[in-house]
């Protein structure tokens, strides 16, 4: 199976939703297909290489986002498939990062609030709550929540493998990635 | 004749040295090769999407072309080749680039100062005589010429052919491009 068209997983969600876990596992799915290329925008060192010093609020948020966008525009219009997985919580920047990367495939990772929180693998939101962290998402921060995302996964319901599983379907399906005969 | 491996072609000189004229004419001179897909990190547009709000410190400058280098480097790496055309003007953080990128060719455009200052295609340089702009490279800031660059362009004794041609000439034996018989 090969790539026929570059493209952009733009995940989008909460803290503790599984964004990355469903990265490592999409990108897994990917290579056993034959596509070992997948360049990965993780938030967290994509802020290290192109977002220090910025913050958590709104204006830095899309900042940040913007150049993550930037970047997954160049490699998708070289061909290059390409994740990213950062929380991206205000629509209208996804919006914007829609419309610069053009083969933009929007996944919501949509654990309820309470499902994270009570994962709080880092331990952000108990920090959070005793306002130890400002800005937090679905703390002290909004989350605007896809209205039309092309996937949406239910990590709280399905597996990890269910979840890269639906967008490889989805990728399939729509012409970026040669069927499996 | 296609592309063997990804590349940078990382342009360094004063402001109206002639990056941007040279790094037009090289993208000419490899789509008249049949190479239609290089991607062009001009300093300014680059500024623009990666590094705004940043000044010309030392510290700032440092930051953006680091920005620059993870960007060329994803490229590069995915086959992709790319130019990157900013002053850069420390030395240290040229090796940064080089380090990060792996085939990285540095092209010194290497034409005097009073050549640069004589142009004044922007007008920047009598600015930065009168004291309107801080920090210029060559006038209130320092440049650091590369010690052992891959190619000189001399812009102020050669044609921009000349120079972009001396840079084809430089990829083929290199083994980037593939020679044309």
């Amino acid at each position: 199976m090969s790539v026929l068209k570059g493209f952009t997983v733009w995940f989008t969600g909460l803290s503790g939703s599984g964004k990355s876990t469903i990265t490592l596992e999409l990108d897994k799915q990917l290579r056993a297909r034959g596509i070992p290329n997948v360049e990965i925008m993780d938030g967290d060192e994509v802020r290290e290489h192109l977002s220090k010093g910025l913050t958590f609020s709104k204006e830095d948020r899309d900042i940040n986002i913007r150049r993550i966008a930037f970047v997954c525009h160049l490699l998708t219009r070289n061909g290059i498939p390409n994740i990213a997985a950062a929380i991206s919580p205000y629509r209208s920047t996804r919006e914007y990062a829609r419309d610069m990367i053009g083969n933009f495939i929007e996944v919501h990772v949509a654990a309820p609030l309470e499902v994270c929180e009570g994962r709080d693998v880092k331990g952000l939101y108990e920090k959070a709550r005793q306002g130890e962290i400002e800005n937090f998402t679905g703390v002290s921060d909004p989350y605007e929540a896809p209205l039309n995302p092309e996937v949406v996964c239910h990590t709280h319901e399905e597996t990890v493998e269910q979840s890269a599983g639906k967008i490889v379907a989805f990728l399939e399906r729509k012409g970026y990635l040669e069927p499996v005969l």
